[in-house]
């Protein structure tokens, strides 16, 4: 099927899954779920695949261990996989629910109604494990997916797609075409162009895809490119709060988004309370680069250029400042930040207002490590990707996040032509829910 | 100054705003309504310059009488806008709305505040009383603007926003950069590319200059190109029922974009009812063109072509086609519709249901005129325009869709670290508000 046809497809397959009732698409949940365990033989084998094919990829230095390490499909990473499904399952349905309702006049009755987006194209890198949380989210929300993985992973991606699509087309009450896996870089292009029939993209990958797909459509996309992420220091800050949260921040996993790459202190913190820091991060195996003053309290400190506080490091490396102010520690972090998430350390509730209130950010922290910025332990449940987006959704994006709403109206005959003129009826404009 | 340089002071003055209280905002506002009203000899004056020159180009054929006569602001306009921005000051704050609260652990919150987007560019077509308009809505939003008129009424929006800048100046709490007027061509095209500082934009204005800006940018665009409405009449339709609201839809306001373009009726419809339709119709001044059940069943038909179907007529002409059931109506809207407001006559409650549900519309209506779609009219307060967008804001648009929300997490020294591992300790999850 041509690319077009597929995109086709799945538009007229979002019309039916928007009119799906929340018992019919948990059904449709568990059924995959138990097809997953059913059939794992198939899709580890189909994984071995790719992983020997993989193997290969390394020793000839195409991908890294990184990548092949994700690559792995086995009975823990599927049980995961599973128990997914059955937590999206738990979930309240994000669709159908009744966001305001309002009565015009008597008989003429408004409501809110949230609804699926429609038709939602997700690209992603190498993990074969992102299609089944993907499929388990898509169809919760009544959403149709158009997929694209990494091609080191077609084999078990094809695997997964084939039981979820058999499983699916045995109920009879989904439409085909709600589910799509795409295969090659010329269809991510194609998919890119097709406004006409896709309403999002969600581009999950390194910074690298994710500006690609932003340059190259006019589809919304809902991400983010980097994960600069900040901690400003005030000057009544806790120095063993501010040493874990530091040490949390950067080491606990540091190629995550929202790890912390530049630390701002205030000119007023003592330079022991530095000295002491700087010392508890290098023994922690972090590497920083810093400013001219923090280069003469510590040992082995690297310059940091303009440069730095640009940069991503994705690793044990951190970028030290000292700044005047407040003011000019949010300047900063509007200037060079990324719109992820900044915490501010301190004792002074005023000083955590000003730079919650100021610095433009998905997550704003008063006391608490950049780390907690994810759908999980935000208690999203389940998280289709953090965008850092102005409109739409922000911050770790959920399954209320794949959705829109419509405006339904039930009426008896009304014209407009009745609230019109010199004789207008006026509306009553009640309040129902 | 640079548009570039516009920019980024819109965007410093995003950051000021955002923490804005209700008091000031409202206080702003106030203080506008009342320098319009004293300065009202001075808008006049250069709005009389507007006209004088209008006048020249529409001898010279260069604009048309609709535009003229929507560039006058005289005595009853200038009341209607002073009024409305006491209508703003009413409206509930849509900023720093605590959206949900949940406590991730003891001494662990998160709380999800609406917010304002940032910086908004609006473009928009002759009507100088559009400027008042955005500037209330953008300050009680808390958001930045940036404004492009029409050239036609250039010196009546310069001395409008000369107004309103120096009342806000004033002030001393409201930021420059607040709000901004551009005035050229290029001063637009280059709006266009500053993706870097402006987080929207909304174009007010006809088909033609909302496909150029969405085609322009990658700037998200709220609003909506086409208004290509439908009514499907069902067969239980009460007939007097369907004539009054097909004639409202069509004759109300005929260039609104929430007027009929198409109307289909179900073949089970008998012909009488039809012709009884059509002979009103035309009584009410509407052209029909038809498909040829519809040319047999009136006179002065003349044939609708597949054009007839993508077309919005913004006039007293409608088209009128014979579908086989609700489904090939539901499919005809979905096909070539614009996803703006669509409605069923119907007597029968459960075919309501499977149009409301199935048709992807910003509104589906049942047995109520298409023309009630609107802002005034939803109940909304103030309108920014009309959304067919799949995601953040849909149909028309209030003050909260000029939000976004932020999270704000208030801790005490709280480290993933601490939540992760063999020894994990879990997260309370414990929803607050």
């Amino acid at each position: 099927m041509s690319l077009e046809n597929i995109a086709i497809s799945a538009k007229k397959a979002s019309y039916t899954l928007a009119s799906l009732d929340e018992k019919t698409k948990n059904k449709a949940l568990e059924a995959i779920a138990k097809a997953l365990e059913a059939n794992k033989e198939v899709i580890f084998e189909a994984n071995q695949k790719d992983i020997e094919q993989g193997q290969k990829l390394l020793i000839e230095g195409k991908i890294s261990e990184a990548i092949l390490g994700r690559l792995k499909l086995d009975e823990p990473k599927l049980r995961d996989v599973i128990q997914g499904f059955y937590d999206v399952i738990k979930l309240p349905d994000p669709v159908n629910k009744s966001l305001s309702e309002t009565e015009l006049d008597k008989g003429l009755t408004l409501k809110k109604i949230s609804c699926p987006i429609g038709v939602i194209g997700v690209i992603f890198e190498s993990r074969p494990d992102v299609i089944p949380q993907i499929v388990a989210l898509a169809i919760k929300s009544a959403n149709a997916v158009i997929l694209k993985g990494g091609s080191e992973a077609l084999h078990t991606n094809e695997a997964l797609i084939d039981v979820i699509k058999t499983t699916l087309e045995s109920l009879e009450t989904f439409p085909l075409g709600a589910i799509n896996l795409i295969k090659t870089r010329e269809d991510v292009k194609e998919l890119l162009s097709m406004e006409k029939y896709v309403d999002l993209i969600i581009p999950r990958g390194g910074n690298a895809l994710v500006k690609f797909i932003k340059e190259n459509t006019k589809i919304p996309v809902l991400g983010h490119a980097n994960g600069i992420c900040h901690i400003y220091i005030e000057e009544s800050a806790d120095l063993k709060m501010a040493t874990d949260i530091c040490i949390d921040a950067k080491t606990q996993y540091p190629s995550a988004c929202n790890a912390v790459e530049t630390i701002l202190i205030n000119k007023e913190v003592k330079d022991s309370f530095i000295e002491s820091l700087l010392e508890s991060m290098q023994n922690a195996e972090i590497t920083i680069k810093g400013d001219e003053k923090i280069q003469t309290l510590g040992t082995n400190i690297e310059p940091a250029t303009e440069d730095d506080w640009k940069t991503e490091y994705s690793a044990k490396i951190v970028s030290i400042k000292i700044v005047n102010d407040i003011i000019e520690a949010i300047d900063h972090i509007n200037e060079y930040g990324s719109g992820h998430t900044d915490c501010i350390i301190t004792k002074d509730k005023f000083q955590a207002k000003i730079f919650m209130d100021l610095v433009d950010s998905a997550g704003v922290y008063h006391n608490a490590s950049t780390r907690f910025a994810d759908g999980f332990r935000y208690g999203l449940g389940a998280e289709v990707g953090i965008s850092t987006n102005k409109t739409h959704a922000r911050g770790p994006v959920g399954l209320e996040g794949l959705t829109i709403y419509k405006y339904k109206m039930f009426g008896n005959g009304q014209i407009v032509a009745t609230y019109t003129g010199d004789k207008a009826k006026k509306f009553t404009h009640k309040k129902l829910v």
